[in-house]
């Protein structure tokens, strides 16, 4: 099995305070990706996987200190000091996995990715050799260089659909602090195709909703595009990571 | 001026004790390079640079626990240990440049960085684009990808002729701990040009020396056959990475 697992910043720390890792989380979803790894294994399966994680409370707070009116400034130091604050969270998160002996490496995305207009930048040999090594490529959201002189956040919502397009996985697994994609009625809706498509983006739609959605519309339209089969669902709640993996009943799948 | 300075790591660290870092090496270079950067400036000229550092002790020490027989072992393990030491020293690195208000940023080399065959796979958009907004990148010694499932050793050796090559910079800078390259008496050779390439590389045959040299053979013809004007000196001299930087005669010239 390939899957792409996204783990949202929002499980990984508190959001509230600036460098604040959710160690209980943290903890628990290693162990999670840690037991997938052995349950496919039984099964002489082998799960590949990339692991993507956003900026969470480390991303933001830096970034925010050279964002002015939408444009960034001082990045004479912004930009290394936004590097040095996401290569800190991605340590913790990747020695936090090598704890379950999970074979995670870094990639560094403001190495070699980069905006041109709406389209990404993205070379991913390295990323695709490692997988056929059986290591675990972990990605994060970091600041890249965009067009011609501007700068621009890539975010972990760049990355998956960017790398579930290209490398179509199996799965594409998005772990965020929601249950799913919600109706009218905040219960979740199970199962997204080209059945019921049309009525959720009425749901979803920002100018209804003034996007308290938190861009989910985008979500969904993407993943729905994207024709690689996607699961949205909570990651905070125990066992969700490994029952996502296993590919079990969790959350709203999109196909 | 557009330069490319690679600092070996035997400037940067104590070779015999592993994770040390020679401070005053580090300070003292930092503060040579920010004055050059005020002294073109003062020229009304800018300074575009690249700066490469080797593995150092931080490299080394690590990357033989993995090595068995010129192979690489445990590498589920090995590749995010070599990666994480690296990922210090260029820690410790950017943040010495930034002390002196150097706008240097990190290139991982292990995120998109591989060799296939003796080629080199390293593609220099995002390089390129930070060397157009004034940031001065700062590339590393690193685990790479080999092949279908090998790796390798990236190394500053690697990195500077590649980029030469590709970047044509005005002047290459190979500053290490030898004041140039040597003759039989042990002067240095000041200038090597066509006139006098084959004697020299008669001196230099690693045949003659069983390269006590450290691979100088190597270095001088890949900076012959470059083009690029190219300067061997040593960092460990007060001065020399400012002079070299401002193109004055030091070390040994070759073009």
């Amino acid at each position: 099995m390939f899957g792409i697992l996204k783990l949202g910043g929002s499980i990984l720390c508190n959001k509230d305070i600036p460098y604040s890792i959710n160690w209980d989380n943290l903890n628990r979803i290693s162990m999670e990706i840690k037991q997938s790894i052995e349950e496919y294994s039984k099964k002489n399966e082998k799960l590949n996987l990339i692991i993507i994680h956003g900026g969470g409370s480390f991303g933001h707070p830096v970034a925010k200190k050279y964002i002015n009116k939408n444009e960034f400034k001082n990045m004479n130091i912004g930009f290394w000091d936004i590097q040095k604050s996401m290569r800190k969270f991605n340590n913790i998160v990747i020695d936090a996995l090598h704890e379950y002996d999970i074979p995670a490496v870094s990639i560094q995305p403001s190495s070699f990715v980069a905006f041109k207009g709406e389209d990404i930048y993205f070379d991913t040999y390295v990323i695709e050799g490692m997988l056929k090594r059986g290591l675990i490529p972990v990605i994060h959201g970091d600041i890249t260089l965009s067009n011609e002189m501007d700068y621009k956040i890539f975010s972990g919502d760049h990355a998956l659909p960017y790398l579930s397009k290209k490398l179509k996985p199996d799965l594409s697994l998005h772990a965020s602090d929601v249950d799913g994609v919600l109706d009218f009625d905040n219960r979740v809706i199970k199962h997204i195709t080209s059945e019921n498509i049309n009525e959720v983006l009425k749901y979803l739609s920002p100018s209804n909703k003034e996007d308290v959605t938190g861009g989910m519309y985008l979500k969904v339209m993407e993943a729905y595009k994207l024709g690689v089969k996607t699961i949205i669902f909570n990651g905070n709640k125990k066992g969700n990571i490994y029952k996502g993996l296993m590919g079990k009943e969790i959350g709203t799948k999109i196909n």
